[in-house]
């Protein structure tokens, strides 16, 4: 049964099953995939990330809930979550009370939450978080918001996916938490204190703001391949002639308390500057094309090493793994001998 | 000037100069690193990671000093150091005290003591670490101690270096802060909790116990796909045959006050017994080969990547990819219009 017909019409259903698809990576779900491309790249993607006890669970709730409402003379968004903290309250992970409050959402038939299992592969989680975006995008959902824990490489895979990232801080951490997070605060587009009526708040930002100006103000170009593919996207890029975009955006820091609203509006304005700044700046068009290109770059890689595969026996391929194994010959030594097969039938 | 004949002679300034060679990733150090492959595959590697402020370089300090001491009937190991971490006080990022302590090691001609400023491109760092690793091997260090941050992607890509990984804690770090290490506790071989004489370790004990526990007990497969191509090596590894190792090693808890040099031996014992496991289940070489294996996927990738471009032209690539950002054709189709020429060419 074809989905994409039904998840463009808006059947809630349909989209539930292709996302299962999609999560579990069938061929059914890569078809679909293939089919609503073309209607997908409208979203504004926001990556929420930070520990567990930071309350960004909260505060995505708080911003789905703004999202909702018709403010500033906007329609209000179709909203999806995507949830892939297993602690999150959306995953059933957290205390009975937050899942509660999680409920304000899920009689809207404007917002949709999915939440993922983590699955232990690394990589599978990523592009599976991508692929989700992708249907939530084609199917309308003006905004998607990705929750993850912040921390490990899924974690920051995913939050490349996102247009604008919001990395959440709770006072109290502990400075030598801090510099923990300096590979977390790279990523940051804004950075949101939550939980600002508890003591340590002027700490905290003090803290932060510390790391920002230490962080030396780089250019704003684009410091994320996308993908999962972090290192081959950069190397591999066969061709890297992409625009510059427009030099800076200065992350703010913002206060919010999620469990009051307290905040909230102020957040989203914030969100709503660097969705500003990315389209004047032409990152929008430019994190899309390099998010695009690393796709590419990586469909490429396997269909040339599938390709490849069909060149070389197993057993000259564990020969060679074995004579390297032994250090009787070099990697370079090794490549070339893999690499024979191939010349042969090419010349 | 060939360096890797002094080098492998114990000549300590041409080492140095290799070092350097590699870390900038020139192509005397890339041809010095396929001479001395064949003399790699020997020391033992030992990564020892943690948040700053956990003391792991003077729990690294301690290791160094013990290995440097001819105990338990063995004769003393040279020891390499390499320190990734850019606050530790080995690359020179830390208080004067910290300094001046890290000299004990300094006057020996059996340490040798290595740091390298981050460069910010992850892939490059955790690449040149694994390379100066091989060096110090191919040299003659028994012992490698890598010391880094333990957080972000490069600190696990390079973690994932290690035949014995170490992860090192403090107590009073917070438990909401448990969770956030999740990531590196995958990756841990030994825990440790390094100033064990202050307040809050046995909570911190029994939290990263209530973590072991909750981790449900895998076999000990191999699941570091190394060389930093952590997604690739596992779906592009072609012939996936690998010996399955021996079932389990239960991650122990040691208890260290590194300033006071207390716990030091029985770390140690606990490293041994780790590396006794490695070369009895059979894990050490099933991780090597994985690794050289990996390392071989990569080469073999680049290869591939850059036959291919030069089947190509720059125009034609740029057109594709206009036409996927235009959502005009979709990805698979971008691909197969990109591997026509390939085609063209091999029929």
């Amino acid at each position: 049964m074809n989905l994409t017909a039904p998840v463009l019409a808006g059947d809630r259903l349909a989209l539930s099953r292709l996302l299962t698809q999609v999560e579990n990576e069938t061929a059914q779900g890569y078809a679909a995939l293939e089919e609503l491309f073309a209607h997908t790249g409208k979203a504004h993607i926001i990556g929420v990330t930070g520990a567990p006890g930071t309350g960004k669970s909260s505060l995505v709730n708080q911003l789905a809930r703004y999202y909702r409402q018709s403010t500033d003379g906007r329609s209000p968004c179709r909203v999806a979550v995507i949830a892939v903290d297993p602690s999150s309250p959306f995953t059933g992970g957290a205390i009975l009370g937050d899942r509660i409050r999680m409920k304000d959402l899920t009689g809207d038939p404007g917002v949709f939450v999915r939440s993922m299992a983590s699955r232990g592969l690394l990589g599978g989680l990523a592009r599976t978080t991508a692929s989700m975006a992708q249907i939530f995008d084609a199917a309308g959902y003006e905004v998607i918001l990705i929750e993850t824990v912040g921390a490990g490489q899924a974690e920051v895979e995913i939050a490349r996916l996102a247009h604008t990232t919001l990395v959440v801080e709770a006072p109290g951490m502990g400075d030598d938490i801090q510099a923990i997070k300096a590979g977390i605060l790279e990523i940051a587009d804004i950075l949101v204190i939550n939980k600002a009526d508890q003591p340590g708040v002027e700490n905290s930002e003090r803290a932060l703001r510390s790391m920002l100006d230490l962080s030396h103000p780089v250019p704003h170009v684009f410091k994320q391949p996308a993908s999962g593919k972090t290192i081959q996207a950069d190397e591999l890029r066969p061709h890297p002639g992409l625009p510059e975009p427009l030099p800076f955006w200065a992350t703010p820091i913002q206060r919010t308390i999620a469990t009051q609203d307290t905040g909230t509006a102020e957040l989203a304005a914030a969100i709503h500057a660097h969705l500003t700044y990315l389209k004047q700046s032409g990152e929008w068009v430019y994190r899309d094309r390099a998010r695009l290109q690393a796709m590419l770059d990586s469909l490429l890689q396997e269909a040339l090493i599938a390709r490849w595969r069909e060149t070389i026996t197993e057993s000259h391929y564990s020969d060679i793994l074995n004579s390297l194994l032994a250090r009787r010959i070099t990697p370079f030594e090794a490549l070339s001998s893999m690499l024979v097969d191939v010349n042969a039938r090419t010349t």
